[in-house]
C-alpha cells in the first residue's frame, strides 16, 4: 500500500482524499492543514489531521506527500521545503516561473534523495504530454489549445471584484466553428476572440445598476475585453441550482503533413469532459504520487514533470499485464 | 545526427524515409531490401540501396535500423536476429504474440547492449499509451476503442479472394452513434454490429454475377458476418481515382468517475485522423527510434515499448526548452 499524505485540505485536497479512496494501492495517512485541525473535518475515517508544524515528524510514515496549496504563494516555498523529506506531487501552474520551481525543487529533492514531480494535473500535464507527444511526431505542424467548457476561477473572482456584484461564476467557451477549422485541417490563425467566448452568470446587489455592471465586465481588459462576452443575471438562489458544479476540459490539436513533399495531412486531438476539475487534476496527481514512489524505490531523486515519467510507472499493473491488456 | 538504417521498403519503408526528411536531427544512411538492389529505386539523393545480407556489416554507420517488415513472419525473426547487432525499432502487431516477441527481442538486445521498441505506431502505439494514461487516471472506468474511418488492408484482401472480384477496398467506419453515446458519458455496452460498419468498393469481372459477389463478401465469417456491410461496385478507373489513398484514424475513449460516491464522470478522448496510415506510423516510428538512441547512448539496453519510455526523450528539444514551451 501507498501511504499518502494530504497537505491543504481545500477543494484539490479533498480531491485527493476521493482519488485514494478511488486507487486500491492507496491509503491516507494523514492530512496536514494551517487552520486549527480541530476544525477541518475530513471524509476518511480513522485518519488524523494535523497542523501543517506536525507534518515533517510524520515523514516515515508517509511515502509520498501531495502539496494542495495554491501556485502563487504557497507551492514555491512548500514544494522546495517539503522535498528534503518526503517525495512529493504539486500541481504548480505559474508557468511563467516553472524554470525556478524546478531548479528549487530540483536541489531539495535530490538533497533528501526524493523524487518531486511538478506541475502535475491536466494542464499543465495531461495537455503538456498531448503536446509533446504530438509535437516529436509531427515536428512541422501547428498547435491549438482550447479550454472549456469549464468554469475558470479567476475570471469569476474577477467579476466578484466588479462593484454591485454579490456573486457570479464564468464559463470559458471553446467557439466551435474554431474547433470545427481545426479539426477539419484547416490550419486557422485565429485571434483570442475567434477562440473562445465567455460567459458570466451574475448576482447583482439589491438595486445596483446592471446596465453599468454588465458594461465593465465586458470592458474588462485582459479578463473580458478580448473576448465576446454575455452577462447573465440570476438570483442567489439559481446561482447555488444551477452553477454549483466546477466542471472543465479542453482540446489539444496538432496538425501536421507528412511524406516527400507534405502531401498528407493528419490530426491528432485529444479533449477531455470533466464534472470536476479539481477532482480530476487529484486523479492525474495520485496516478504520478504512485509513480514518484516507485522511482524513488528505484533508487532516482530529483525533480522531474509529466516528461520525465515513462508511462508504465503509472499503472499498478507490472509489465506483463499492460503489455498484455493495454497494448 | 541520427544515422538511420531501412530494412524493407514497402510503404512503411518509405515512410520512414519521408519521416526522417521531415526531422532535422536525422539522416537515411541506407536501405536494405530482399529483393535486387538495383531494381529498388528510394526517393532519397545520394543514399545506396543494399542487400539485406549486408545490413550487419554496416553496423558501425547507423544508429538505429527501423525494421519495416510484417508482422506474421518477417518481425519475429528480423527484431530479435538484429537487435543484437543494433538499436532497432518495428511495428509488431500480432497482439496474441507479443508476450514471446518480447522476451525473445529483450534476450538480443541486453546481449548487444542495445534498445530495441517493438509495436510502435499508433495502434498498437498511440492508443495503447492512451488507454494506459486513462486507465491510470481514472481507475474505475470502461475503455471504449473504434478505428476508422480508415482502409483496412486485411479485409480489403479478403474481398479480393472472392470468386469474380477483380480489386477492391475495405473501409471500416465507426459507427457516429456509438460515438456519441460514448461521448455523453453513457457508457453503453457496444456489440461489434453496433461500434463500426464495413464499407467496400470492388470491382467486379465482366460477366461476374454481382448478386453472389454481394451476398457471399456480405456472409463471410469474421471479416463482415458480423457488420452492418454495404457493398458498392465501381470501375477499376474509379477505384484507382477515388480510392487511392491509404487513409485511417480512430477513437481512444476512457470514461469513468471520480468523487466519494462517484458522483462526477469524465470522458477522455483521443483521436486521430490520418491521410496516410503508413506515413503516420512512420512518424510515430522515427520519434521512438530517436529516443531509442538517446536511451541507448545513456547506457540502457534491452526491450521496450511505449510504456517504458519516458516521453521528453522523444524530442530533440532540451528539457529547458520543453518545460518552457510545452508544459
Amino acid at each position: 500500500m501507498i501511504r499518502v499524505g494530504i497537505l491543504g485540505y481545500g477543494n484539490l485536497g479533498k480531491g485527493i482524499e476521493c482519488a485514494v479512496k478511488n486507487n486500491p494501492d492507496m491509503e491516507l495517512k494523514a492530512v496536514f492543514t494551517r487552520r486549527n485541525p480541530a476544525d477541518v473535518k475530513i471524509l476518511t475515517e480513522g485518519v488524523s489531521v494535523y497542523h501543517v508544524d506536525e507534518a515533517i515528524s510524520k515523514k516515515d510514515e508517509i511515502d509520498v506527500l501531495i502539496l494542495c496549496g495554491g501556485s502563487a504563494t504557497d507551492l514555491p516555498e512548500q514544494t522546495k521545503e517539503y522535498a528534503k523529506y518526503f517525495t512529493v506531487v504539486d500541481s504548480f501552474d505559474t508557468h511563467a516561473r516553472i524554470p525556478e520551481h524546478f531548479a528549487n525543487v530540483d536541489k531539495s529533492a535530490k538533497e533528501g534523495g526524493n523524487i518531486a514531480v511538478i506541475s502535475c494535473g491536466w494542464d499543465p500535464g495531461m495537455f503538456s504530454l498531448n503536446r509533446l507527444y504530438a509535437n516529436a511526431i509531427l515536428p512541422g505542424g501547428n498547435d491549438y489549445t482550447f479550454w472549456g467548457k469549464g468554469v475558470s476561477q479567476g475570471h469569476s473572482d474577477a467579476i466578484r471584484r466588479v462593484e454591485g456584484v454579490k456573486n457570479g461564476k464564468q464559463y470559458t467557451i471553446p467557439v466551435e466553428a474554431a474547433l470545427n477549422a481545426v479539426r477539419n485541417g484547416e490550419n486557422p490563425e485565429l485571434t483570442t476572440r475567434q477562440k473562445h467566448i465567455r460567459e458570466c452568470f451574475v448576482v447583482a446587489e439589491e438595486g445596483a445598476d446592471k446596465a453599468r455592471i454588465e458594461a465593465e465586465i465586458k470592458n474588462m481588459p485582459n479578463y473580458f475585453a478580448d473576448y465576446d462576452t454575455t452577462v447573465h443575471f440570476i438570483t442567489e438562489e439559481e446561482l447555488q441550482r444551477d452553477h454549483a458544479g466546477i466542471p472543465h476540459g479542453g482540446f489539444v490539436f496538432r496538425t501536421g503533413k507528412t511524406g516527400w513533399n507534405g502531401e498528407n495531412s493528419h490530426v491528432i486531438e485529444y479533449s477531455l469532459k470533466l464534472d470536476s476539475n479539481p477532482e480530476f487534476t487529484a486523479s492525474v496527481i495520485a496516478a504520478y504520487a504512485r509513480a514518484a514512489v516507485k522511482m524513488q524505490k528505484e533508487g532516482m531523486s530529483g525533480c522531474k514533470t509529466v516528461f520525465d515519467i515513462a508511462p508504465a510507472y503509472l499503472t499498478h499493473l507490472s509489465g506483463e499485464e499492460i503489455r498484455a491488456h493495454l497494448l
